[in-house]
C-alpha cells in the first residue's frame, strides 16, 4: 500500500480509516467541532422554522478557477437554503473516494470545504467516507446536506410568481460553466475565466425585506433558461427574457465557438429572484451595493399571453429557449 | 439514447432530469410527499432536541438477500440515528447513478428504499441525482442524511461506560456481511443466508428507559470487533468479549472456509448495547420480547486491567482482536 494514495483499507471501519478520518477530515474541519466518533450529534437549530437539502457533487476536473469541489459542495448546498429564504447553519459531508486517490489532494480539497463552510456561516455535524475501488469512481464524489432556519420576512415561493413581475439576476450568467468547461483543456482553449462560485446569501437576506419579492432560486444546472422552464411548468405563466442578460465576454466567445447557449451555463454564485414591478428599483439596488451584486440587472419578465420561455434579441426578433435535452457539459457541478 | 437506460441528460437539469425525478423518484416516493420543484423544503421536528447522521453507501452487488442498496441506504442511516437515542423523523437521499444504468433496476431500488422509509416512519424530504459517465460509477451509489429527535430518558454515550459494565448483542453477528459476499459468487459458494438489515428502534427505544444504559451502536463497517476498538480509545479501558457472541452456523462455516474472522464482519440491522451489570438481565428481557432481538445474549464486559480488545474462546484460552487493517469485504454497506 502507498502512503500517500487511498486504498480500500480506508474504507474499511479499521485503523486506516480512522486515521484517514482523524487526520485528513478532523484536522481540516477542525473548527466545525466535527465528533467523528458519535452515530448522530445534536444540532442546535432554535427556535425557527428548519429548512433542508441536498446536493451531490461530481464536478470534473475537481479544482478549477475560482474553486473546487470541496468549495462547491458548500456553496451549491448552502446556496439552496439562501435562496428559499432560510439562513444555513449546518452541512454533513459524504465523500465517496477512489481508490488510488492522492491524500495530499484530498486535504486540499477538505481544506478548501472546511474555507468555504466558515464563509458561509455552517459547520460541518458528520460526515462519511466511502472508498470506490479504483476504476469504479472519478477521483471523489461528494453529497452534502443542508439544515438551516428560516429568516424573518417574506417566503419566497414558486406560487407567488403573478404575470407582470420582473425577473433579475445578480450578476453575469454562465462563468462557473465555461471556466470548468476551460479547465478541461478538452478543447484547446484557454481562458482567465473565474468561476462564479460563492456564498449568495449576502445577496438572498436582504432581499426577504421586499415584500415585493416572489421567489428565488441559483441558476445551476440547466442555466436561467431552465429556471424558466421551471416556472412555466409551476406556475402556467410564460417567462419572457429580454436582451439585457449580462454575459461576460469571454463565455459569449467560448460559447459562439463551441456551439453553446450560455442561458443553459450553470451559475454557481448567482441569483435570480422575482419580483413585483414596483420594487425591482430597489432590489436592483440593494444587489449593486453589495460586492458580488455589483453587476445586478434586469434580465426578463413574466408574461401570461405565451405559456413559453422566450428570449428577445437585441434586433428586436425573438426565439423560443427550449427545455434542455442533450446535455451540454456533463459534470459541471 | 436507449430508453430504459440512464442517460448523462439524465442529469442535466433539463427535461430527462425532470422526467426521471418526477416519474422515478416522486412517484416511488410519493408516501413522502417530497417536493422535488423546491431548492430547500421546511421539516417539522417540534421542540426536541435535533439530532443529525450521513452516510454513504455502494454496496456490491446491489441487490442481495434480504434487502439492497435502497433499503440499507435507509437502515444504515435511520439506524445511528436510533442508537444515538433519537427517533428518526427526515432523510435526504442522494444519488449517483452510472450512465447505461436500467431504469427499471433503479426503480425497484427507489421502491425499495420507499418500503424501507416507511417501515422506519421517516419522510424523505430532499433528494439530489447525478449522473456520471459510464465506467465513472459503480451502477448506483446512494447518500443519505438523517434528521430526528432526542428521546426522552438515557442519553446514551461512549463517556458514560464504566469498568464493569456489560456489552450485549440483539442478534447474532455477521449475517450481513456474508450474505452479500456469498451474493457476490465470486468464491463459488452458495448460500441461503439472508442479511440482517433492517430497523432497529424497536429494540433502542425501550432502552433508554432503563437508567443503567451507558452507550449503544450497531455493529457495521469492521462488526462488534471495531465496538471494542471504538471503546477502548475513547475510554481508556479494555474490552472482554466472551465465547457468548452469537454467530449463525453458515456464517460460521464461510469464515472458516475463506479464513475471515465473523467479528468483523457487517450487521446493519444489530444493536450493541453496554449496560450496568445490574439491569442487562432486564435489558436481555426487553430485547428477547422483540421479534428482532429473539436471539439477543450477552457478549462480553468492560475491563480496566487490560487495554486492548480480547477475545475468550470457549476452550478458556483468549487472543486479542487487533484493529482492522486489510479490508476483508470492500462494498459491503
Amino acid at each position: 500500500m502507498e502512503d500517500d494514495r487511498i486504498s480500500l483499507a480506508h474504507g474499511n471501519g479499521g485503523r486506516f480509516m480512522r486515521e484517514l478520518i482523524e487526520e485528513v477530515f478532523a484536522r481540516q474541519l477542525a473548527g466545525s467541532q466535527l465528533d467523528v466518533q458519535a452515530d448522530a450529534v445534536a444540532i442546535d437549530l432554535g427556535d425557527g422554522e428548519v429548512m433542508i437539502t441536498t446536493d451531490g457533487f461530481t464536478v470534473q476536473p475537481l479544482e478549477f478557477p475560482g474553486g473546487d469541489i470541496g468549495s462547491l459542495a458548500v456553496h451549491g448546498t448552502t446556496n439552496d437554503l439562501a435562496v428559499s429564504g432560510a439562513r444555513p447553519m449546518y452541512l454533513t459531508l459524504n465523500a465517496f473516494i477512489e481508490e488510488g486517490f492522492e491524500i495530499a489532494r484530498l486535504e486540499r480539497i477538505v481544506a478548501s470545504l472546511n474555507t468555504a463552510a466558515n464563509e458561509a456561516g455552517v459547520k460541518i455535524s458528520a460526515g462519511d467516507t466511502k472508498v470506490l475501488r479504483r476504476g469504479e469512481g472519478g477521483g471523489i464524489y461528494l453529497a452534502t446536506t443542508g439544515v438551516g432556519v428560516r429568516l424573518p420576512g417574506v417566503r419566497p415561493a414558486m406560487r407567488r410568481i403573478r404575470d407582470g413581475d420582473v425577473m433579475i439576476v445578480s450578476g453575469p450568467v454562465g462563468d462557473h460553466g465555461t471556466a470548468v468547461m476551460l479547465a478541461r483543456e478538452e478543447f484547446g482553449l484557454r481562458g482567465d475565466l473565474i468561476s462564479d462560485a460563492g456564498p449568495v446569501m449576502a445577496l438572498t437576506e436582504p432581499l426577504l425585506a421586499l415584500d415585493g419579492l416572489r421567489f428565488m432560486r441559483d441558476p445551476t444546472r440547466g442555466g436561467i433558461a431552465s429556471i424558466g422552464h421551471e416556472i412555466v411548468k409551476a406556475t402556467g405563466l410564460g417567462v419572457r427574457f429580454e436582451a439585457t442578460i449580462p454575459v461576460r465576454e469571454p463565455v459569449q466567445s467560448v460559447c459562439e465557438m463551441l456551439g453553446y447557449d450560455p442561458y443553459y451555463l450553470a451559475c454557481e454564485g448567482r441569483v435570480v429572484a422575482v419580483i413585483d414591478p414596483s420594487q425591482v428599483d430597489k432590489a436592483l439596488a440593494i444587489w449593486r451595493a453589495v460586492p458580488t451584486g455589483r453587476e445586478a440587472a434586469r434580465i426578463g419578465r413574466i408574461v401570461a399571453d405565451q405559456q413559453r420561455v422566450i428570449l428577445e434579441t437585441p434586433l428586436g426578433g425573438e426565439r423560443f429557449l427550449e427545455e434542455l435535452e442533450d446535455d451540454p457539459l456533463p459534470r459541471i457541478c
